[in-house]
């Protein structure tokens, strides 16, 4: 069933108590109004409500067994629903302009699916049916879910068992009857703390005597023990202080920024039926191949639905300056347009070269995935570049928007700072500041790590071409004429 | 019907002697034997031989009416149908290492369908019917098409009518009872004179004024008053002289390099029945953005396809210098591959986005195929690069085959020009010609000028930019809250 | 004779009551201890403490009249001069890690220099000799200018005559018999408030009927009704936080980065032994062009400073991760590198091929100026880029150094941040925070804003190129055999 | 003094005779008229011919010992000395569109003589007494020096010793009392037969038992047992084939493409004074870095001089076209213009930069001489790709010449051929074959592999960033506050 913004706020008001959220060193005590979370509640919301709207239906949702359910919770069974799930993340991305916080939790519900279902054919173990069972209430609640893979490593140089760090790695410290025992710690999860679900996977491929590093499993965010840990960026502060002067002028981004935690997992106990790898790490590489297919795949349209912000944005910030129509304005919009659908064309091909998994899954292809992850940096860092030359110095020399208030010189200000005399300054500073976020903020790392960065990307690509290379030097040799065909 | 390279080679047989074609300023007797032109031949002859591959039924072949047709003269009817025609274009140029010579048929068969379709519809006219007809003629024998557009256009800061000269535009001049006749140059039209039907279509958007400009037909090579006459690169002298001395070591090249022809037409009379669109300028321009949609898209694997040639052919040179595993050389095969990829991609999202046409054709999407032209450039010209990092200087400093027989000298140059001990002197001579292709052929001006020059997908792409901006300007003030939802 | 950051600091604690400042809509007291300002207080010490060092006689400092000088108030007299201009530029950026803020007033000083030399030579006036003795004062004190040229320009498509809005221009609103009366708005003036001295020039060529547009002339800071407008970047509250914490771990730059301010001219007069054009519209297109060659010149090794900061940044965030030596990373720096070096190397050429004014002064090539700040963009963008590969998700996903501190957790949180063991937790928040100022700070823009946006040095080269076109269209006759030598 | 172009034609005279040429597998009899050579020859005239213009006075020619010499055998003695050679380039190759041959010579001369100097210092040898009589004769009469560095190579993986193949890199096979024998081939040697003398270097550093490969000396072309086997591009072909035709037009390019040899030094006696090392291997990796210092520096304005040409060229091409002034065009011709200036700057820097070797010579940065030879790459590879798009598919696509006089069409032919009513058909045929040269011809592969592919330039600069990481490491330390200044 679709779930709706209200249900989810409802679940979050009862259960905000529990979470154990820090902002800033400081302890969370509402969740739904804290300015630095708002925002990425905002965006959680706007994802029910898009999903309801009648032109989105079978894009944004589809239709399963009956019942329409929202595609960010669904495995895909169809090229056509991997299709649709590269169009569900334009749309998303266009409305938020930012990220939607869901698309991990639909990547990880998708590789957990297949992985579990490897798992039990060839162990006969129950992990599958676990997940299946874990996965109806999801689907029936339309929860939200969260992924959360990205370990925080300790010394990259090193293994997991070489850490001198115990949290470097989450992995399973205590087996119990009922369930395990977890230690350690994630990074960089996008809205861990105000899913309803966080599913927890491996971060590498782990190897034999890495077995306690191999586990994946499903988890609340107020379970005992879990504790987050907010990113703070400055535009953080910008957003907690905008609020405080009771306005938005200088951070109007209903959906703010990317918010992502730090997770401490200190010594979590994890009930059996929510487990769903616990030492198999022979699977742990395809497990994490699957959900970068997902994701990398999904990256490219996603990074198209930023670029339709972007190049409205910048568009926007043009007109306010009196040049949307001259010529060279409209060629560097233009390059913003390209990219976009670029890196957008690179992910609809990975979901048309999709596969079907034995589990009825359906999964883009692997290399094309990796293609469009490493294009969607090429082409989103051209479109930020073309509307920072856009946009111009005042996306970043902006002053406060208090400043329209010095007594004074309020009015001596506001004219020097209007443009087309359209928008008004504050109206102009308010396109700035929006702006701002692509071409100050931190979507251009995000563009860059998310999903894993460029060198696990070309990692990959460099075994792939090694499988292909024979067959096209054996090719090349027949036309030049040293081989017979 | 399939047809086979036999029967192509029996009518080519026949018809030889009516065409009338010119290589190098000499008028050409023995067309099948032609060094210049045979290679063309054997592209053809090995698109049928592929055709018969079991391997690839469906994809270079499709059933229709219960009979299998070749993909190369079918009108597309479904989205499948272009994804198909997007892997048969990349399997036909990986096996090729060139243009495979038909691809401009299908497109201009596609174009003209759709095109005649649209004009009897508001028009009532009998185009479509008799285009129908000479498409059953075509694929019953599986016949070889190339579609001419290019006109030459003579002084192109003016239109047809200001042309002081007569044959810039093909036109109609006189228009009889039974059909009409047409005067006019076209270039750079691929394999022309060794298809068995020209598709003529227009070169650009007609106005009112330019009637008698807006027309399009078929007409057999051999038909009186058409001239042909071959381009003539260096490359086409090294392979006459090549072929003079009885080797192919200095052009190995079983399909050569792209043999185009300009083609006057002086005063050639058309049967009714073979013309297409006489004067209904209004439809010129879907006309051509068909074909453009269609050849555009279909440029992206094609491009991929040489990809994997150019991937082969500098691993293989690698391999008979003795560096093929060095590390830097596995980044630079790496890049060339992935530029292979992401030019595949895009084509195949063109594909995926196309759009049923009236006439129950599939079309790709316009924009995307716009991208997919632009990207191409930018993605195989790196390949090419690479290649030429690769291949080193011998690519373009390699002495004569006939080096290796000079009395008394022989054996040293051979020891002088051996790499890795695998391979001897000739052979690497030979890899080396093949690379020379991609390096120094003319295959990087064809990757920017087929299918039209970047200045005209960035037209169409500002245009497309203008209907979509307005929207996005709007969703901009709403989340830079100028703006209520 | 070179000053002392006391000197500046003691001339600022003296004027700082009559300067009126905002920051973030607040007037600034305590203008030394503003934790927004300080640093670029800091930054302006740095200069005069480093032009001190013996190692940077000569290049920091050079010798005039027997006196020794800062380079930073000189007119640049050889090409010998420029190159050290340019290395000075280098030094400085390398150790600042941001703008000098100084730069800006050298260049104008050389350009209103070349610039009342031509007024007074044609005209016959005395700008040239009023602008030496101010450069006396200024050289003999050695004190800080900067140059505030952008105009905030309103509606920009609309000329100075034809904004509804008088602030949109800084122009002449009454001549007095002592001196002019002056109204408008400049912005994106780096560090204007804490200058000793602000030397105003035109923001473009002006035309015959926009005379009073065409002022230049030098105002101190604590001028009667000059009023600054802080910028009020995110980073600066970041800033102001952090210091209210008593701590610099979120903030850690001694140096900043880059705040501008805008300025109000409300009605401001200056005597008329300060104004050095006013109404000599004919020049002001010398002027500007002057100005941008010395600004896009030494941009290129400005930029090369920053390279080195940030090569030494990234390399030092690997460390801090345990990857310094893993050798995709060593790619990533060289790619740093690379792009520092070839940013500098055009600054240079436009030095070597600077000419000689007929004031005796140098001035850098104009073109090759233009070059070197298109460059510029393209290869510090690059740098950019390969830092946040490098530097990952940490450099915008840091929690606040407060989270350091949280009751039961910290030594948890210490632990799950730490990456090589030979770093803390703080250490590698601290370079997390460094490597923020260039991945998500406001030097993007900077980079591409600065000096003018590339549509300006485009345009400039295209009149160049239309000056060259005929003579190389000639020679090409020559090679292709239609001309004779 | 400085040489005519006749002096060097009589000299050739003399000695064609005693030559060892192969061209295309046949011996040349008549090197002057030989239709593939001849071009090569022009070049070395032209260059005799500009010399001796004042316009040039002191850039192509130098004072030395009050007498004028030719810069292409000057030893570098100022950093003037240096700008002058960068200028000195451009010039050249801006007149001639192609490699001017001599080049190498220049570089190989300023190699040899401080490397000599140093052995000479370290080893109290005599190498450099005997290299500075032999350059005096050098300079005294003008003579044209090619230097030969790059070994055929073998097998690539392998060092000298571990080659099967005794020719793969040059080296004495025997010494005598008044000389020594050397044995070997070295490929890739522009122009090398028609030279007065080769200068002979390794291409590589030398280890301790490869002490028979650390060999330099002097030799004339017509020395017993050296032999030449000409490149045999196909534009080698069509050059033999224009001249039997009797006409220019298909190949009209007087100063050819690059001309490269294949040298065998089948057991060649040199007589002592004519050696300037012989198993000084330790030596070895400074000689190459002199000249590759000053080889890579130069290539940055000769690829700007090349720039200069395909800018001529296309812009002349869009003339006949009938499109010079159109918007697009001029876009891509200021690309062009762009990107030749910044590969000049590159150059200009790495002269600027340049230090004073013992000997009293000056010699370029070596860093910014690796900046120069890669930016050089990407820069003209892009003026080449906006020269294929302004060009048009005529570029590679033109028919023969001879069609132009095919009876009966000749005139249709011509009128399909000409574009802009200004230009003959023939003058449209001879514009496309000169953009042909750079768009289609060695050109590309000359840009990459000349002066050492990329990944040589790589290697050097990833040393040289080694020794200045630590610095900058601990520079960031200082500014994330983690260590005190």
């Amino acid at each position: 069933m679709l779930g709706t913004s209200n249900d989810y706020l409802n679940r979050l008001k009862e259960r905000e108590k529990d979470i154990d959220i820090y902002v800033g060193g400081e302890k969370v005590e509402d969740v739904l109004n804290n300015p630095v979370i708002r925002p990425s509640i905002n965006v959680i919301t706007k994802t029910y409500e898009l999903s309801l709207k009648n032109e989105y239906k079978g894009i944004l949702t589809v239709m399963q067994d009956n019942e329409e359910i929202n595609r960010l919770v669904y495995v895909e069974k169809s090229i056509n629903d991997l299709i649709m799930r590269a169009e569900s993340q334009r749309i998303l991305n266009s409305h938020i302009g930012n990220c939607n916080y869901r698309c991990t939790g639909h990547d990880g519900i998708n590789a957990v699916y297949a992985s579990t279902y490897d798992i039990d054919s060839k162990l006969n173990t129950e992990y599958h049916k676990r997940f299946l069972r874990w996965l109806k209430d999801v689907q029936s609640k339309d929860l939200v879910v969260e992924t959360a893979m990205t370990d925080v490593k300790g010394n990259r140089s090193k293994g997991p068992l070489e850490q001198k760090n115990d949290f470097a790695y989450v992995h399973v410290v205590e087996r119990k009857k009922d369930g395990i025992i977890v230690r350690g710690a994630k990074m960089h999860i996008t809205g861990a703390a105000i899913a309803d679900e966080i599913l927890v996977i491996p971060t590498k491929n782990m190897k034999q005597n890495e077995r306690d590093y191999a586990v994946s499993f499903a988890i609340k965010p107020e379970t005992k023990n879990v504790h987050f840990i907010s990113s703070w960026h400055p535009m953080d502060i910008m957003k907690k202080v905008s609020k405080d002067l009771g306005t938005d002028i200088d951070y109007p981004l209903p959906f703010g920024h990317r918010n992502t935690y730090l997770i401490i997992f200190d010594d979590v106990f994890v009930p059996n039926d929510r487990v769903f790898m616990d030492g198999e790490y022979e699977f742990t590489g395809k497990l994490i191949e699957y959900f970068v297919s997902h994701h990398r795949a999904g990256g490219g349209p996603c990074k198209a639905g930023f670029a339709d912000v972007i190049l409205g944005s910048a568009a926007l910030m043009a007109d306010a300056n009196g040049v949307l129509n001259a010529s060279y304005i409209q060629d560097r919009l233009l390059d913003i347009m390209r990219h976009g659908e670029s890196a957008y064309a690179a992910g609809l091909a990975a979901m048309v070269k999709g596969y079907r998994h034995p589990s009825g899954e359906y999964i883009p292809d692997f290399r094309l995935a990796n293609i469009t992850k490493l294009d969607s940096i090429e082409h989103l860092k051209e479109a930020i570049i073309a509307s920072a030359d856009i946009g111009g110095g005042i996306t970043v020399n902006a002053p406060s928007s208090k400043d329209l208030n010095i007594e004074g010189l309020s009015n001596k200000i506001a004219e020097a700072l209007k443009g087309n005399e359209n928008y008004t300054a504050e109206e102009r500073l308010r396109i700035a500041r929006l702006l701002q976020l692509w071409v100050a903020g931190p979507h251009l790392v995000g563009l860059i790590q998310g999903g894993g960065p460029p060198a696990a990307e070309l990692l990959a690509l460099k075994n792939d071409m090694k499988n292909r290379l024979n067959d096209l030097i054996e090719n090349a040799k027949i036309m030049a004429g040293i081989k017979k065909e």
